[in-house]
């Protein structure tokens, strides 16, 4: 999405050759017409998979998940991140390792929002090693739903997360593709022509 | 705000005479179409005050405030909640005590993205005592910038937080004013016709 890799070239700061900060549009400060963009061109993407929920992370997957929400007329549901929980009957949980963080949190949605006939689309702002993606994706298998597939605003390709996502058997459709951030310059991963 | 009452109506779920829990389509399951004309309502109530960008709190607020956000054509930033902070330079912390967690966390905006010419209207999902709200008037005005208002989507009319924030010289717009939880039922404030 050419949009938004112009964003990240003017706007994204390099913090280190794995860390990208981009809260100038997505993590902090957010841009609303590029949500929205960012919101259709999921539309598209998944477009004739009968699509029935969407589902995020808070904080920062809330907007974009909203805005493809919007476009396919569905209900959106964010999952909340907690430090640990004691058991309880109504609601699913994973545990998702953040590396950024260093730290486990309990990813939860609650069981009455969830069903066996939802085709779910995942929608997460950032896909680094794929551990928030695949958290959401074992909630909705625990639903028995479907993973319609995984959407994606900003990938780092050179880490592990697209290609444990493909592996675990799900599509992941990521709007932008950095390839590398090493001598603190954002390059993409250069798409083949079909 | 008629589609919200009956939304209110038909899904809230009162808990007690002081907790709404309303889950299904503002604080878990968000309804994304409902949220447009949330969005929608807020620019009508807050048209001609100049608005240069909209500022909420994590996580709820994100999804009202960034369809405020694109009706404004303004950016939105969402101010982050921490449990507590050491002294930084280039951010903004007001402390904000949570009635229903029963702590305080520190809320922090970057100072990269308030600046003194900038007019800002002040979103969250609800209003109880008004501690979210003033804590983010404080920041706005630590940046120097002029708050132009406070829309709320849910207000709890019960409860002191409207009252402090006209007492402090705010504009309060909220969506929805509910005069009561007692005895399990949801009442509200009738407004007088002009």
């Amino acid at each position: 999405m050419k949009l938004l890799q112009d964003k990240v070239l003017n706007e994204g700061i390099v913090l280190s050759d794995q860390v990208l900060k981009v809260d100038s549009f997505l993590n902090h400060q957010m841009d609303p017409v590029l949500m929205k963009e960012v919101g259709r061109e999921f539309a598209r993407l998944f477009e004739g998979e009968g699509i029935t929920k969407v589902l995020t992370i808070e904080s920062s997957g809330i907007a974009p998940a909203i805005m493809a929400a919007l476009e396919f007329e569905v209900p959106m549901i964010f999952a909340r991140k907690q430090k640990s929980l004691t058991l309880r009957e109504d609601i699913y949980v994973e545990k998702v390792y953040s590396f950024t963080k260093q730290q486990s949190n309990d990813v939860t949605v609650s069981k009455k929002f969830l069903f066996p006939n939802d085709k779910v689309l995942i929608i997460d702002d950032f896909l680094a090693h794929g551990e928030a993606a695949l958290g959401l994706a074992k909630i909705v298998e625990q639903a028995g739903a479907q993973v319609a597939g995984i959407g994606i605003v900003i990938e780092k390709s050179f880490q592990s997360g697209a290609q444990r996502i493909k592996d675990a058997g799900y599509r992941v459709e990521s709007l932008v593709r950095v390839a590398s951030l090493s001598e603190g310059k954002v390059s993409f991963v250069t798409e083949a022509v079909h």
